[in-house]
């Protein structure tokens, strides 16, 4: 995708090193950080240079593939197992990284060779399956659609395309006209944050909007489609997503707003029977009470925005009931949220 | 109510100065200004020291008040025609003033003890309405309720007691357990800003939630009841209300949480058929774009919170659909949001 005109992948490999996109300074810094050790990538990781289900997974395969590189011949094997657990501790809840570094482990069994293209594949996978999603998910996008999105599903999170972001970007390189509402995306912000500048460095059309004006934009018929992504979706079809999720969906049905999903095969848990069995996430209380931004000279700054002495909580995702979502675009196709067709997708 | 254990209202006058609680400091800092003169007054009107439908009705009627006590002999009435036009000029959309300020020009005609009798009045009467809200309003909470409120309906925006909060607060004092979760209210945060602020001054248990967390608490049985304020009924009992209202509204008829709105009988607009004649007023871009608040230094700033060179909107309230509402709390006593209801409220 592009960054002042240039294109970038959110990661990627370049011999021995691996380069992020420094997620953390964003939006207001744009800097590439290179990895020039396995350990290096595993920082980027664990500090959150890198984020997002698929670029996690990424991230995890080409710091595997570096382990090879760097193995010494003697205790090659041991220099290895070490690595593939410092890769797991890194974010051990990300199921993804898990996967990845079991097949490019697994791949380098053959050859060192074998385990670096291995680690590529698992990273243009991920960028195919965005894009595909972006196909199929465009087709629902008519011309001058007014289009409302979530937090950032976008290419930050992906090694490219994205999800829920995918399909705008594909309806735009169509030259279809597309307006779309950014849902600010409290309280970490990263509608405002990460969604708002991937848009404007594609010169996507958009404006950025309290998340309390959601359902006044559809009572006023002003949205046409709303596009989230997932982090988990049950095989029943409920989705787990970033919270606030839930209350968009449920308002979307009131107005008769087609509500969409999009998410890659891989967010599907299989061993999920429904909703309920999702545990939520309760992050920090400081994300609600303090605010970075930065101020008029430029400085980052960090300010309590709240009545000094009150608690806040956190919930970090909600779980959206199948009923109020209309369907779920993945890289095979658009199903519907039911038992059924998801299970078709892994028949 | 109390602040830091001492009884204040929000505004009041002694002798020929009127006092109000410097609302632009909180919640960071606690100041009552002094307004000496009825110029000193409309200042503190037209820069938002003071605010909210109630308190600027009674600082209206206040700096009426004082233009009697300053006019002098000669040019007695010239003096008055012209404070009672600065006084209307200092925030022309606010419907109370005009009426407050007539009430006490009035009052004057009689003798200025008479005029100064009438600006006690109306402020009475507003904390004496709010009482009032606040009694009927704690029939419907329970003891070990969990109240949800959006944005600031207290009595910072009252003379003393307010709206939403006032059933709160008299259900609090008959020593029932409630506990309160408090919307932030982005983009300006009232809620997260001043009804934690009341509350922690009040010893009310609560915390502070994103604005994006209601539904998923509702969703876990986790609110037994929701109250808000108005800023405008409809006779049809629609109501306009902070931004973000109609979506609560919305996810708790999904629920099947009781959604009440707490508004003084001044509150209704006759003259309003239903919520499609009410406009929504957009208010400035920087409201959601920049955030101010206190860094670690004690130091306030404004930092920008969103991706640079992207814009917002700023809609400032919605309207909610009578049909999402329970039923509208006012100092007559409770009634549903219909027609009927709200004509015999005034017959």
């Amino acid at each position: 995708m592009n960054v002042k005109g240039k294109k970038y992948r959110t990661i990627w490999m370049e011999d021995s090193s691996v380069f992020m996109i420094e997620q953390n300074l964003l939006p207001f810094e744009f800097k590439i950080f290179e990895a020039k050790t396995y350990k290096e990538t595993c920082f980027g990781i664990s500090t959150m240079i890198v984020r997002g289900a698929g670029a996690i997974g990424a991230a995890a395969a080409y710091a595997m593939a570096q382990a090879f590189l760097e193995a010494p011949e003697n205790g090659f094997w041991k220099f290895l197992e070490k690595a593939k657990k410092d890769i797991e501790d890194t974010r051990p809840t990300a199921r993804n990284l898990f996967y990845a570094v079991e097949r490019v482990f697994e791949a380098g069994k053959i050859s060192v060779e074998n385990a670096l293209a291995e680690a590529q594949k698992v990273a243009n996978k991920d960028a195919e399956d965005s894009q595909k999603i972006g196909k199929f998910g465009s087709e629902l996008i008519k011309d001058g659609f007014n289009i409302e999105t979530h937090c950032n599903a976008g290419w930050l999170a992906f090694v490219d395309h994205g999800t829920a972001l995918s399909p705008i970007y594909y309806a735009h390189y169509q030259k279809k006209k597309v307006f779309v509402y950014v849902d600010e995306t409290r309280p970490r912000s990263q509608g405002a944050r990460l969604t708002a500048w991937e848009l404007k460095n594609e010169n996507v059309p958009h404006v950025i909007i309290p998340d309390n004006a959601g359902a006044f934009l559809m009572s006023q018929g002003k949205v046409d489609i709303m596009i989230v992504g997932a982090d988990r979706i049950a095989v029943n079809g409920d989705v787990a997503n970033k919270i606030g999720t839930l209350e968009k969906a449920i308002v979307a049905k009131e107005y008769g707003v087609p509500f969409y999903v999009a998410a890659p095969t891989s967010t599907f848990d299989l061993e999920c029977k429904s909703g309920k069995d999702i545990i939520i996430e309760n992050r920090s209380q400081d994300e609600v009470l303090y605010q970075t931004g930065i101020n008029e000279n430029g400085e980052k700054q960090k300010v309590l925005v709240c009545s000094p002495g009150s608690d806040a909580i956190n919930p970090a995702f909600d779980v959206t009931d199948a009923k109020y979502i209309t369907g779920i675009i993945t890289e095979k196709g658009i199903i519907k949220p039911d038992a059924d067709e998801i299970a078709k997708l892994f028949a």
